[in-house]
């Protein structure tokens, strides 16, 4: 059997599962890279047994030696968790006070959980208190009923693998929510459950790029989880600029003339990525530029992705968030039917922000069934999400309602949260905008702040003999005076020449006015230090 | 501004955060797929507004058209949640009352989980709860205990995402349990954990495929997992077949003829797949079968994956579980030094069984600081796996010990799921040898049983006539008959001519004799209709 091996890969090949093991195997061969052969080379001569088991270092790159490895890999760039953050993390093990404004992560700066949802899921991963005679001296009633229904729905209790896609019962509940946010109904099997949103993303973003002639439309400024997805996946970003002067608003010939301009290059532009609200820009979309993208979808024939993970962090009444999926429908056919989309959402934003739990969906409109069974099957490979993130997202779409025992509370605890998001929102802009040289829109919405930095000339210098981007360069003095950890806005993209940082609004809004004093200090004698009379600044 | 998106683009290339935008945009055009010039044509046409806001349907496929996938998303194929769990879910929601047998899940089948992990990560998940002072009269002293300890590891509680690589205080205790078990310390900077073990291996595998030239070995018959990655991301899955003769063991010539075949074809073998304990084939492997495979490695110039999820599920004394890590340790430079090494573990499996917590991790051995460090930068795009699955890995490397208040109650729970799988595992084992054309090798671990079903001539050639894999037309017959839900052994590779399907070993040992009569009155039954004369399976 032993020199078969091969061909018996090749025989098996008929029928679905017996393509397990042959569908990938024995390509046929094609002009090997010069490492592997070297490799190869080398890996005969040990064979043979000559040099017996001599060290091989420095005969050939071993297959996880840096230079062996994917090298779209290599290719991904992360900044929020990047230079500025080890650096950070650097400064804090040396005992410096850090403040981390790198990541959305609520939690991390303070803010308390949502009690009704924590204790419904405490209930659910310690079932056999719902027996315990004492139970009610520490869960509400309407807690210990929804950790029943909850555990209801699940084969076997938070320990059982779910379904790939999520529980059913689950999916249910969001169709409904989104039935009653939009006005239209949702089907459930079009609504699958991840390891939070940005799972999804990926597996969508991997789902459509076949080859680096793929393009796939993405604000600038961005979220990096695209740009660095679409490295990873080897397709390429093809970038739309937000107009700062306009609020970050989206201009639609921006669009079209980045279409144009990729296609003369060859590449295929496939999805436009749009995050409403924006990050890190905290814009909000109107419903006249969601209707301007959906009919540049259906003419371009590109799916639209939806990152609407923010859309329960508004902070004015002008524009409320209005999502893709409803306008689409609303636009009626050939538009409805036509155009493909894939909308995010997550536990780990809104007033929730359980980021450490790991709960998302995204829901699939006017995607074809074999489409749908291939992403199914995609998601079975890894089994199933978390649990626990399924509840709380099951709790997200179906909170207390009026007369619950624990409505009041959690009305009280939830308002509490947005209204303080709110608050600081204004305090961040402000403040930023009290500074010398620094611009910033107001945070309609998200959790971000992004002040453009206008660096005189002869900071500029200073970034380049230190070998920094400007922008680095600065947010490396900010957190080295400050602690405060933000992330500089080369790290989303910005136009050639401009700057900015990323902040959240999350720092606990007792400490906001102080944060914001330490920033101007440390802002204002950067700008003392490096402007002079051709500082452009002054102009 | 618009014009020069596309050099804007360009020009953002200095410095690594500002790649973020830049890397993957606008790469030299190459020849264009057909079917995305079509697109484009198509695109030109309505860009034009020739047609106004016409259907678009039959002009060109839409991005997410089952024809304009990612061809390797196409190719992936699953059989433990394939054809078979499609039609037996089927029959359940017809009322059939179904043995889900397909996957290692054991709670769905009835497994209460463990107590005082429970109680530790409910607690974690209420932390008021712990300024409770009705709180004892729920939970024992340690457990509260252990959940503020685990909440102090935490930077916000489960709310927050944890660094990437998960909790720096849960690595910490993953570190020493696995220098307690090696006997050769850890660096828990070299263990990142993931949203389950599955997440892990394939982002490793993801680090090592560049392209289809790239080739994996992986045992034959495998856990699917395996295939359906290396698919994924483009590989080629190089099989080495274990002996059923030799109770699935593993002789080392098969992998150097199967590595021999695969470099005539013009692979380059980059990495030994290995699963210990077998899964599907419940083998254990001896210390000299992990001897030869390192000594191959290095001879090689191959990585060596352990999939070692299922090294607390251990029936028999012969072979005790040894990690590929500490044999590698104990042979000595240069192999200790310079083999590669990536070991897996969860705590889906084991006694613990909590699949639907998705917390597993990684160890990296003799891997360089920078492959280090791009593993951690592309963890970092999906930001942090789940914090409550990494409180259970705490747990379940750091139980309670003799002498803690919960210690004779864990212990007890425990051993009662560890003896009643070696107990089922006989039964099992036992049950398909006295049927008809059926063997079975004894499983010595994990928790599957993978029998071999001889079909008569007569039932190939029906299954032929329906249009099924042989094995594939004997599950579904089973399941129709019995409810008893099995993956055919196709789904995870075998020998060409030789059939087996995969159960688990996890229905409750009270049904056990129930269900191994039932399938042993279906098998006999079909063995019987199917069987004549020239059976090859009366010689």
């Amino acid at each position: 059997m032993l020199g078969v091996g091969g061909a018996d890969g090749r025989r098996e090949t008929r029928g679905r599962e017996r393509d397990c093991v042959a569908l990938s195997s024995f390509p046929l061969p094609s002009v090997l890279p010069l490492k592997c052969n070297e490799t190869t080379e080398w890996n005969k001569e040990r064979f043979s047994g000559i040099g017996g088991e001599g060290s091989p270092s420095g005969m050939a790159p071993k297959p996880l030696d840096y230079e062996s490895l994917n090298e779209n890999v290599k290719k991904v760039a992360y900044a929020v968790r990047g230079e500025l953050y080890l650096r950070a993390s650097e400064l804090q093990k040396e005992g410096k006070k850090i403040i981390f404004t790198n990541v959305g992560n609520p939690h991390a700066l303070g803010q308390k959980p949502l009690t009704f949802p924590r204790q419904v899921v405490a209930l659910c991963q310690a079932p056999f208190l719902l027996d315990d005679p004492n139970v009610e001296l520490l869960f509400p009633a309407d807690a210990i009923d929804r950790a029943k229904h909850y555990l209801s729905l699940t084969s076997g209790g938070l320990g059982a693998y779910s379904d790939s896609r999520g529980l059913p019962g689950i999916r249910k509940e969001i169709a409904e929510f989104i039935g009653r946010r939009d006005g239209y109904p949702s089907d459930p099997e079009l609504i699958y459950l991840t390891d939070g949103a940005s799972k999804g993303v990926m597996q969508i973003l991997n789902t459509i790029i076949r080859s680096e002639n793929d393009g796939i439309l993405v604000p600038v400024p961005q979220y990096p989880l695209y740009s660095a997805t679409i490295s990873l996946y080897g397709g390429s970003l093809v970038p739309y600029y937000l107009e700062e002067e306009a609020n970050w608003g989206l201009d639609i010939n921006h669009i079209h003339q980045s279409v144009a301009a990729a296609r003369m290059k060859g590449i295929c532009v496939r999805a436009l990525v749009i995050i409403n609200p924006g990050n890190p820009t905290g814009q909000c979309l109107s419903e006249a530029n969601l209707r301007e993208l959906l009919k540049f979808c259906f003419q371009e024939n590109i799916v639209l992705l939806a990152d609407e993970v923010y859309q329960q962090n508004i902070y004015q009444n002008e524009r409320p968030f209005i999502s893709a999926r409803k306008i689409l429908l609303d636009m009626g056919p050939p538009i409805s039917t036509e155009v493909q989309l894939v909308s995010f959402h997550t536990v780990s934003k809104g007033y929730w922000g359980e980021c450490g739990q790991r709960g998302g969906y995204f829901e699939m409109t006017n995607l074809p069934a074999k489409t749908v069974d291939e992403i199914y099957k995609v998601a079975s490979v890894s089994l199933s999400p978390n649990v626990p993130g399924q509840i709380f997202l099951g709790l997200m779409v179906n909170p207390p309602k009026p007369g619950d025992i624990s409505y009041l509370r959690f009305a009280a605890e939830s308002n509490a949260i947005l209204e303080s998001l709110k608050r600081r929102a204004h305090i961040m802009t402000d403040g930023f905008n009290s500074c010398r040289n620094v611009v910033c829109n107001f945070t309609e919405g998200a959790m971000y702040s992004f002040p453009q930095i206008r660096l005189p000339p002869k900071a500029i210098e200073a970034a380049k003999r230190a070998g920094k981007a400007p922008d680095v360069f600065y947010c490396l003095k900010l957190v080295e005076a400050t602690g405060i950890s933000t992330v500089p806005g080369s790290g989303f993209g910005q136009k050639e020449g401009v700057f900015h940082l990323r902040t959240t609004i999350l720092p606990a809004e007792e400490e906001m006015p102080a944060i914001m004093d330490s920033f101007k200090k440390f802002n204002d004698e950067f700008m003392e230090q490096y402007e002079d009379y051709r500082g452009y600044s002054r102009m």
